[in-house]
């Protein structure tokens, strides 16, 4: 066990926090175990309640720890990483990090596009889209709920649009419909999950989020695809590289 | 006045809420500005309470508007772009679209490295980082917390960094180290505004708002900051490019 050096100059509470996150890394603490409490660590490690309760509180900010009422501290699950580098797919990502995708289609219908849609899917007035809303879970976990809202005038037959969930959505495009996408814009920002989607995320209402909107282009240049998810804050991550 | 088409297949709230946002897009109403009552759009566009509750909650919802307890619901401003693509400048990006920049330098002060610190800026054990907190505004509002961790090793003469605020800090890294710094990593995570940070940036604590991490590198590769923010959701909006 590692020890508190009393006589050091750096806070107690960060040699502490520091420990605990080191039994986290070197495994000797695994995602959902319960850490000692309060009481244990000040008998532990010789602290006050002050140390020992400033030390989790920082770890529970940081999301590495979380707290269940009447329960206890416990070990978060690690976020999972996505880039933003390249055009990724969610079940690719996931694959390679040896995690077990799946998607449950919740619904697919026509709907009216908003103003937004309406500009970046280059669509005339009247025009509708086909909207197929998904569910997107990892080892059966739920991580993003996520809305496609197509132009409905690209796809000749919807009922095509079932084999999603047993093929990609850009490859069942390709494939039943010759469309082929290229690139894509993302626009990120943080919000707060709402009622309807706390229940498909299995999560609480008002835990942060991320909201992204996706406009895909075909490798003509014609948007196809604005998409719609909500992905949660606490089980992913987004990373970019930047160079001048 | 734009009309609602009450025989329309498309729903009534959907219809109001477009030609809210219409009015908010043609510049009829400003950011700040208070659009009419629940009641007053109910008599002007012939609809129920819940068509006129339901277009504004979305708008709401999407940030477009936001209410304030007992005065009414206002037109929100609205968010700043900034991309993710190409190693970007806060200042310049503001410059750019017109908006005033200024930094308010917090505190610049010896501190140790967390763990993550330690491993990201490859420290050995016991050195220390100096912490360089700045508030960064535009047009004098509060948009990003931003603590710059350096590796104290590289850091001569502590005064300098002084000069931050009338000079951006990698500009006053070369000009006064000859560090040059060319390419960075970044992470993005949705957070919760906490308390000593909602003080800082003016807004409330629980909204969301999102945390990145940046590590950047000298043009020999060497780890030369690393970098916390906290970015207002409500004021900022981020997008990147995807390619095959």
């Amino acid at each position: 066990m590692m020890q508190l050096q009393h006589n050091s100059v750096i806070p107690l509470y960060h040699q502490l926090k520091e420990i605990l996150k080191a039994s986290i890394d070197n495994g000797i603490w695994n995602p959902g175990d319960k850490i000692p409490s309060e009481n244990e660590l000040m008998s532990q490690y010789e602290v006050s309640r002050n140390t020992a309760k400033k030390a989790i509180e920082e770890l529970v900010q940081d999301g590495i720890l979380y707290r269940v009422q009447g329960k206890g501290t416990f070990v978060s699950k690690p976020k999972l990483e996505q880039s933003l580098t390249n055009f990724y797919s969610f079940s690719k990502v996931l694959k390679e990090k040896g995690m077990n995708p799946s998607d449950t289609l919740l619904n697919i219908e026509n709907v009216f596009p908003t103003s937004k849609m309406k500009e970046a899917l280059e669509l005339s007035d009247g025009e509708s889209v086909i909207e197929i809303k998904r569910l997107r879970s990892a080892n059966k976990e739920p991580f993003i709920l996520e809305s496609s809202f197509l132009p409905s005038k690209f796809i000749k037959d919807i009922h095509v649009l079932n084999r999603i969930g047993t093929i990609s959505l850009y490859d069942l495009l390709d494939e039943e419909f010759n469309i082929t996408v290229s690139r894509a814009k993302e626009a990120f920002e943080p919000v707060l999950i709402r009622d309807n989607e706390s229940n498909y995320l299995e999560t609480e209402v008002g835990k942060p989020a991320l909201l992204i909107e996706r406009i895909a282009y075909t490798d003509k240049g014609v948007p196809i695809e604005f998409c719609k998810s909500i992905v949660r804050g606490d089980r992913c991550r987004f990373y970019t590289e930047l160079t001048k």
